[in-house]
């Protein structure tokens, strides 16, 4: 199969990467952050999570974000919805015309994450799919834990499949197939795309590999041969911090964009307005970028 | 084409990784170095170069770490060799069998790192094989900048080819073929390969590709696509100092093989080993490992 013409890349630095720092970001830096991410071009930029600020203190101050925001036109601004209270915040908050709902493809990981079953968690799911659908809302969904458990080790791609499937049927528009620890390799990504192709149109998923094992532009690069054109990816590397111990590792945009830059694929961002976007961040995050372009274009921070 | 069922990793760390660390290092821990990669499992590796003290002072003390290694059946210690002068260094050390010469793909480079043209040094080198050659000893080549050069920017294919072919006809066992700035991505990489193995048997072509832009493994990947399997790599990242300005980027042999590993392709190299022969050289140097997969095995240093 050939590489994908164009490929859309969906930002999650601003919640995904954020919700993973240690520092605390106020909401005007973060809607500036948003701003400078769609200025460089991105279409879909996760802007943030209504989740309880008891457990997720990082991702206090959603609602300010979305006020915050400067919206431009043919851009989407998906939230995390984690249950029906957070879809009642994100209706309050308005603003909202995409979320996101997440089941892992691991059951030690779905009862150590969340405390209930697969099934359970998507069951908890689907009447919010289904008042955000009637409220004329995207939802997309993500699948973690498809290339491997820290608790169970490896993950069979059926598992993955039979998830992504039941996402598919609750009304998600896209499949974002998560590998949360970052331990998969390319042949094994092959494969579990293959299986999870057989059950959901590869159109619809997106590929969301970590980096802390390295591997993430070896798999990004394999899951495109087999016709996978989403890629989730993170500004500067944020939620995984590049010099500290636990590194969750999201692959950074900056080396995402290079590598399909350099191959010739359409994403219609801008390489250095991208990395401006990932400098103030780091800056007002006081740590270095964790992205390598990055660092070789301006030198280490 | 299916890929490789077992690659050869050809270590570089003691050679092209140390040369670029500002930290010099004592023949006892090359040496030392040197023998826990090779009871990591790893058969070929560079351990020293012949050149002027005065160019490059990491590599003084050469002859002693030659004298000092335990030597293990089946591995080889190969040293860069400059020119003549440099060869009759390597005889007079004694304990050499196999020694690497090189050549650029930019002439521009050529003249700035060598103050020669792409032929002259080619011509220079030739002696040297022809004597290597007499000795018995087995002559490796490296052509740098295949994918890109600081100076002229893209390189032409045909131009890396044209180098190879000169070096094979010099009696080069094997071309390694060098992305020096980093800059290469794998389509660019694979277009490169073709060229090269339109005059050079494809098994007799070995990857370089440093990791300055993040791009290596996935480079990497896809030249195993075309059939190469031959990849060169430096423990801990040695040479690309991961949080220095300046950073050359090789890629780290960890992360190599941890892809490798994950595609079950056989190397027999130990990956804890080689992770502890990483640990060993960066607490010499004082500095944190260049490998993701030992920081996510270990802890940030």
């Amino acid at each position: 199969m050939p590489l994908p013409k164009s490929v859309k890349m969906v930002e999650v630095g601003p919640r995904d990467g954020l919700q993973n720092e240690p520092t605390p970001v106020a909401p005007a830096v973060k809607a500036r952050l948003v701003d400078m991410l769609a200025e460089a071009g991105l279409t879909a930029i996760e802007s943030g999570s209504f989740v309880s600020p008891k457990w997720v203190p990082q991702m206090a101050g959603t609602p300010e974000v979305l006020a915050a925001i400067t919206r431009r036109p043919g851009v989407s601004y998906p939230v995390l919805v984690p249950n029906l209270k957070g879809l009642e915040a994100a209706e309050q908050a308005g603003g909202v015309d995409e979320i996101a709902v997440f089941g892992a493809a691991s059951e030690s990981f779905s009862q150590k994450n969340i405390n209930c079953s697969i099934d359970e968690s998507l069951a908890r799911f689907a009447p919010v799919a289904e008042r955000a659908l009637a409220n004329g809302w995207r939802v997309r969904g993500y699948v973690s834990c498809v290339l491997g458990c820290p608790y169970e080790g490896e993950i069979a791609p059926a598992k993955v499949a039979e998830v992504a499937q039941k996402l598919l049927a609750m009304g998600c528009y896209e499949i974002s197939l998560g590998d949360t620890v970052g331990t998969g390799t390319p042949v094994k990504a092959q494969a579990m795309i293959e299986a999870v192709a057989q059950v959901v149109p590869v159109e619809k998923l997106a590929a969301h590999f970590h980096d802390t094992y390295g591997q993430a532009l070896a798999n990004i690069l394999a899951v495109m041969e087999k016709g996978v054109a989403v890629v989730d990816s993170s500004v500067a590397g944020l939620g995984g911090c590049p010099y500290a111990k636990g590194a969750s590792g999201n692959v950074a945009s900056e080396d995402v964009l290079y590598m399909l830059d350099g191959m010739g694929i359409e994403t219609g961002v801008d390489i250095d307005r991208l990395i401006a976007a990932g400098a103030y961040i780091s800056g007002e995050l006081g740590r270095p970028t964790g992205s390598k372009v990055a660092r070789a274009r301006g030198g280490c921070a």
